[in-house]
């Protein structure tokens, strides 16, 4: 599982800021998030092969994570895409995108798939046998999601060595993968245990910007390897925090703390402060797995 | 006349190359010209202050002249603006941007004015008593201006030395400065030209693109000082220009030519060339005066 931050830093697209864009790269997936303006030469920069990207989660409508999406989709047309494009997003992306397209006289030449939301409740919103996606509803000023990325347990690995031992044919693999013992033609039976190892532990990671402090998430994210909380804010504008909806360092470090976290990564900063390591010392106050994300780096969780 | 090409590469933002936007400052106004994705960071790298525009020419709605609109107008919102913004534009433009803003559930705490076109031949969309803005239908996929930008007389000015040798009251100056003649107490008339310098000659400047090869834009533009005329191909690629509605340098040259402008700035170009010199040379066959747009370069006709 590898994190690739494009973007993380609040409002407005600046000379060396981004606004929110990141890619998950997760069981052979790119998982683009959020799409501020600016992301499809973030994505240039940072060597991401476009045709690799087939799940656009977008968690709300605001310009700072949504206004790279029009021109993200004309660009797919313009290399000559194919493939089906799924975009998850607030109800209303589809009639904004389509409604830019029109305009242009333009089109796609590849299918665009909307799946627009509503829920106020998590939601599994992809599937497939590896990964799941399940929707986290936050509070913002504007109907927002964050997304909580799921491996799924993999089949347990061969014990080569031992299932060479016992002569056991290959049709049996299977089987064994699956969790079953194995007779042999002497009537042994060898208990799974012998002939596998344990699979990998499924990692996940939960995406929660932008938000206020919301205890109530705890639940839907709890245990997760890695959480990326949005910290607009620092102690010292700890009153904006909830008019605007966004949240402090610490709110982030002590939601991280109630759900027993792996990692917490912080990002989404307001432009306001001279240093983003503040956010960092005023979460670690309250929880002591902290990193912090920053335009092009990249976190591998492998 | 101060020229600033935010960006002139035709299709899609790149890592070092940023589609359609620039900036006109013409007698104390700053006219922004087209506005592709990344226009506000383009602005902020070259130090143009954002309060400074008041008016916003979007040539047609492909993403490329277009898509850093909503994010423009989201972040004059953030900086506290409270001016009138006008926008020029094809219709449709109002509808796009204000439903972007609704689905952010957002506003603009400023009057926008838009300001939606339609018609197929030129029409004068913004005078004062220093300048005036026209629009020069053009032939691309989609409804397309162009804008014709002219600087009108400026009245004459006082030749302090002569003015000051016959005496003259300066309750009579503005006369003076009107080209009114003037009678001395002593019965004496002295012609205007003997008080007075010519105003310096009005300056204009043309933008056309996108656009195939259009010879009837000739009348509108003859004689102006600077056009720019996009220029996506090269004589090798001559049959995408009529497919695809743009030009080669040589046919923007020719517009040129036929025109008599003083000088031609190409721009617009294919990102497919391994040098934009290219264009020049090719241009050069038909037309002399031939300049060569670039990110970042500042165009001074003063």
């Amino acid at each position: 599982m590898k994190l690739t931050i494009l973007g993380c830093y609040a409002a407005t697209p600046r000379t060396m800021t981004n606004p929110t864009a990141q890619v998950l790269e997760i069981k052979n997936h790119m998982f683009l998030i959020d799409c501020g303006e600016g992301t499809q030469v973030q994505l240039r920069k940072h060597k991401i092969r476009f045709s690799r990207i087939n799940h656009i989660f977008i968690s709300h409508l605001h310009g700072d994570h949504f206004f790279g999406l029009p021109g993200l989709v004309s660009t797919f047309r313009l290399l000559g895409r194919d493939a089906e494009m799924h975009i998850y997003g607030p109800k209303g992306i589809e009639k904004a995108i389509l409604l830019l397209l029109k305009l242009g006289n333009s089109f796609t030449n590849y299918k665009l798939v909307f799946h627009e939301l509503t829920s106020k409740n998590s939601e599994l919103i992809y599937e497939d046998d590896k990964v799941s996606v399940s929707t986290i509803p936050l509070a913002h000023r504007v109907y927002t999601n964050g997304f909580l990325f799921k491996e799924k347990v993999a089949p347990r690995t061969l014990n080569i060595e031992t299932v060479t031992r016992y002569g056991i044919e290959t049709c049996f693999f299977q089987n064994i993968k699956n969790g079953k013992d194995i007779v042999l033609d002497d009537g042994r039976t060898i208990k799974n245990e012998e002939l596998t190892f344990d699979p990998p532990k499924p990692k996940s990671y939960a995406f929660c910007s932008d938000t206020a402090y919301k205890p109530d998430i705890v639940p839907l994210i709890f245990g997760v390897d890695v959480l990326y909380h949005e910290a607009t804010f620092l102690e010292s504008q700890s009153d904006l925090a909830p008019k605007t909806k966004h949240s402090t360092a610490k709110q982030a470090a002590l939601i991280a703390k109630l759900a027993s976290v792996g990692q917490l990564i912080l990002g989404h900063y307001s432009t306001r402060y001279a240093s983003i390591e503040l956010f960092k010392d005023e979460a670690n106050e309250v929880f002591d797995h902290v990193l912090l994300a920053d335009d092009g780096k990249v976190f591998d969780f492998s």
